[in-house]
């Protein structure tokens, strides 16, 4: 990244982590519970999605206060799976971002409810959002619910938990970080889009360009895995391996994997060029983490 | 009741158990994550809260068919909230309604799941609901987030566990048994209320009877656990007595629990006739149930 863009980010970040931080203040919560909430909202994590879509209205010239409290929800949906997915019943995972889990610093039941509850307040985020009409409240609501719902992400974390331990085909790997990622990174390039009122062409090639960008991001990952440097990272190299993890590596060969990815970042910049937004900040962040490390 | 309101209320609940029974069947969504769902939402239940908003709607003389999707809805969070409370983590029972807990029917990452899927789904039926105005949508979307997140029931539940084997005042019960299952009644009334285009101050009288309705229910059930029949309430007798839980005969003594339900039901008697109800379906079927098995 170049240091304007990058200092643009991280300005977007500094506002995303602000308004994260208060964004149930005024709100009358049982104490325990709102610490839980806040402890996980607040605990770290590149705020990638909402910055996606703050860099995407910006690209169509669209006043960031406008799509912010749609980015914060999606930003708390995005948090609060992650604590569901943390679950002893689910990943078993006790640290995330070199923090304790939120089971493993409050208690499980206290997990379920503050990712319970993230979840639901997500929606009155956007249906209390100023500067929205109610035709675009309604939109961006439905939306919502369709990619994290079971049709999106919950449905994508039941395929992963079904396939553990099973040799699956590169269109059900493709299926999976469809569902489990993709689609909240195919909401946060679309409400950019959609809040600019774009034509529903733009707003589709946006959500092909997000369906390639989770793709090249998952297959980065994977590769890093392998050849990774752990601190760069953050997690054991190798730990996708150790587990049997079915990955594009693993079904593709190193080599496979590398030009799998090359097809996809193509497609994401065929498609942001189609919608002409090659040349933002947005295309050039996008592209700057499609190469992080490789 | 009436042997024409028990037609109407048994007409009513087939309607929602036939829609919920289809609610889902055109979304693509995991077989096994569907089925999960479909199983806690058609398993039984008395289906008190749809029934109660159609039964507002009715009493202000309002097309059943526009608030029926946002019964649903409502309905779908009830059995999302059953789902979750069941978990080992929380209450951890085995049994619902005579039938396997969903988390003993398929397995606890599957019911984490499920529960995830229903609350996300319910507002993705509001909003795709037909025959209600985008700004309908958006206020029946934000005050079933409210009613439903950290601020509603998940804050009661929160409030429920952290009470357990302490001694709570009368007003901390109130509070757990407001947020808990109060709210969710108040959103039936209410939402039957406001898209019938109600004037405010008729819409809360309705919120006021809702939360005196489920107070009355609550006492209710709890001296039923003292002096009721095994078979009627479904439930071992005494149950709370045995796990020395708070209630209100605890709290009260049973005279005491007994004059404090009748307040309720007085408070319940006079909102709906300040909103010209109470020679309708709705109030004869409020006080019938209020009446049962006493």
């Amino acid at each position: 990244m170049t240091d304007t863009i990058d200092e643009q980010v991280n300005q977007y970040k500094t506002m995303i982590d602000q308004r994260l931080g208060q964004v149930f203040d005024a709100e009358t919560i049982n104490p325990r519970l709102k610490q839980a909430m806040r402890y996980s909202l607040t605990v770290g994590g590149k705020r990638v999605r909402p910055i996606l879509m703050l860099l995407t209205a910006e690209a169509f010239g669209t006043d960031i206060e406008k799509v912010l409290p749609v980015a914060l929800a999606l930003e708390c949906v995005h948090t609060y799976s992650l604590i569901h997915d943390d679950l002893p019943a689910m990943d078993d995972d006790d640290y995330r971002r070199g923090e304790l889990t939120n089971h493993k610093k409050f208690d499980e039941a206290t997990a379920i409810l503050a990712g319970d509850a993230l979840l639901t307040y997500s929606f009155q985020l956007i249906s209390e959002a100023k500067g929205l009409t109610a035709d675009e409240k309604v939109h961006a609501l439905k939306r919502l619910s369709e990619v994290s719902g079971p049709s999106g992400m919950v449905g994508g974390q039941m395929y992963d938990l079904s396939y553990e331990d099973t040799n699956i085909t590169l269109n059900q790997l493709e299926q999976v970080h469809d569902l489990k990622t993709g689609q909240l990174l195919i909401y946060a390039l679309e409400m950019g889009a959609f809040l600019s009122h774009q034509p529903l062409e733009v707003v589709d090639a946006m959500k092909r360009a997000a369906a390639a960008i989770g793709l090249t991001f998952q297959i980065q990952d994977d590769i890093l895995d392998i050849i990774g440097d752990e601190q760069a990272l953050g997690k054991k190299v190798g730990s996708d391996v150790l587990n049997d993890k079915s990955t594009y590596p693993k079904l593709l060969g190193l080599e496979g994997a590398k030009k799998e990815k090359q097809k996809f970042v193509d497609e994401t910049k065929h498609q942001l060029e189609l919608t002409g937004v090659l040349n933002t900040n947005l295309a050039q962040f996008v592209i700057s983490l499609s190469d992080r490390f490789s």
